[in-house]
């Protein structure tokens, strides 16, 4: 069996093996720069464990897998223009990089050739691998655009922010799963369990992700801690703290919620009381652990030998581990 | 068989049976007002026209159609995003009448819908179906860079602007006849034949659109005359201009090229004259003529019988009379 390393390595000597810049280059050069500017391999590295889950062939799964890769980046190189974002992974953004055109153009191209390589899989399962990528792509352009909604809404239920990480970040996790357990063979039940399976992952991911941004360690978290709450981001930290608040702190978060000309430290010092006192660290904990513990449960039920699991019984608590 | 206003009708029906604004509103609405805003359905029904040569059940080819002029219309709501266009049939372009964000993101939509719509055909064909479809997507993203490319360049060659427009263009109007075959039941050599032909068809048409877009009747073109001129736009008109002038017409073209602002009847008139003198009008009649003469000799190789045939033929032979 291989671990999240060995996974992680395959998939980047992937990148390398299909690593070329084509004519027009000012199409190709922004695809590539995108997909080599390192981050965790996520996705891909979920559609391996997705088919190590069923099978030892995890080359034929490669390919897919840098499929879900490319499409991850083509989302984001949109996204970071709707969100006006200047960097990402330490690099300025294509469109600040190259223009929002260079940024259209070449996430449409990174579409496109995430739906060639993801139809590289055998043609007995392409229509259910389709089904599975299709339906999910269009789901993460929903969230987004809920997203985009929230941003405008001053009121955000705690079910309606459920439902756009959902759909903006766990189904595309959920979705690279069961790519990769179709991949390795799984039988209908299995691989529909193994969405959920990864349904799960995808929301503590999501919901851990939210946690770490104000209450992460600096050394490991690698961005800066607070940004979330400079940039008046509404995640479930606050949706929920502006649930459970008292008239007092209802205010309190209004005031600085009101605009984005604080000093930082003393707005992140602040909201992170409020939140603190409200025990918004521990209810975040709580809902990880739910979902962790939801998606090591449908695990556990999976119908696989056990050493297949390990990979992925690791991998989630891991998502428990870092925020405890 | 079914003629081009048969052929037309279905697909509006198709798109009829399929209209419905999903949740969110604002990812979904943009994407059926650019598909209910009309236009020529040129794509989906030369993919009709590929099933009709091979069969009379056009019933299974209407859903990929509709895919495909969803993909088109996708390529243009991210082209009048970078090409700054106001409008678009009459209509304001979703970048103007919403915003950019929703352009980008119901654009993305689109083409997701799209490879939904042309991956619901038979399994058996589905993979051969996707490496046209998806080859040919790709490629109209590596002509509208070039387009973009072109627009900041000096000098371009015959050459570069007749591979541009085959990219931007032709591809799109062959990949769809070749699916359309494909459907029909196509046997693998007589697809590639059809791939050609399309091919052709997609020349002849686009060097007719840049002729009429000068030369046209305004009652019939639909759109006003003079305006690729007005926009300096380097079409096969203006490049093979350039390529025959004398000094003093090269200067001439210089002068007006040089800036947009100029009075637009002068300006037009100036230019058009130049053109007529060095001939351009009767040169680019005469491409067109080769190309599509190319497609009815390809045409009458396909070994199908004959009434399968005279759409495609009326077709093609229409591209030449509009402009004779």
């Amino acid at each position: 069996m291989k671990d999240i390393n060995d996974l992680q390595l395959l998939i980047d000597e992937e990148i390398r093996t299909q690593y070329r810049i084509l004519e027009p280059r000012e199409l190709y050069e922004p695809m590539w720069y995108a997909l080599s500017s390192g981050g965790k391999r996520l996705r891909p590295v979920i559609v391996l464990m997705g088919c190590q889950l069923f099978s030892d062939d995890l080359k034929r799964a490669a390919l897919p897998a840098l499929g879900i890769e490319m499409f991850h980046n083509f989302t984001l190189l949109h996204d970071d223009i709707m969100d006006k974002a200047f960097m990402r992974r330490n690099l300025p953004t294509v469109h600040i990089k190259w223009d929002v055109n260079r940024a259209i153009l070449s996430g449409d191209a990174l579409a496109i050739q995430s739906n060639i390589f993801i139809s590289s899989c055998d043609k007995e399962i392409l229509p259910d691998v389709l089904r599975v990528f299709n339906t999910t792509a269009l789901q993460v352009c929903e969230g987004q655009q809920y997203d985009l909604n929230f941003e405008r809404l001053e009121e955000v239920s705690v079910s309606e922010y459920l439902n756009m990480i959902r759909l903006k970040t766990a189904v595309l996790i959920a979705g690279s799963l069961q790519i990769g357990a179709l991949i390795g063979g799984a039988d209908p039940h299995s691989a529909s369990r193994v969405y959920e399976l990864g349904d799960m992952i995808g929301m503590a991911f999501q919901l851990q992700d939210d946690y770490l941004d104000t209450f992460g360690n600096p050394v490991t978290f690698g961005k800066n801690i607070g940004g979330d709450i400079l940039a008046n981001k509404k995640t479930y930290l606050l949706i929920k703290a502006r649930e459970l608040a008292n008239p007092e702190q209802v205010e309190l978060l209004k005031h600085y919620y009101s605009s984005e000309d604080f000093d930082a430290d003393e707005k992140i010092r602040s909201v992170k009381k409020v939140f603190h006192d409200l025990e918004i660290d521990k209810i975040t904990i709580d809902r990880v652990h739910e979902y962790s513990n939801k998606a090591l449960e449908i695990l556990s039920d999976i119908p696989v030998a056990l050493p297949r699991k390990v990979e992925l019984d690791k991998f989630t608590r891991n998502l428990m581990d870092r925020i405890r």
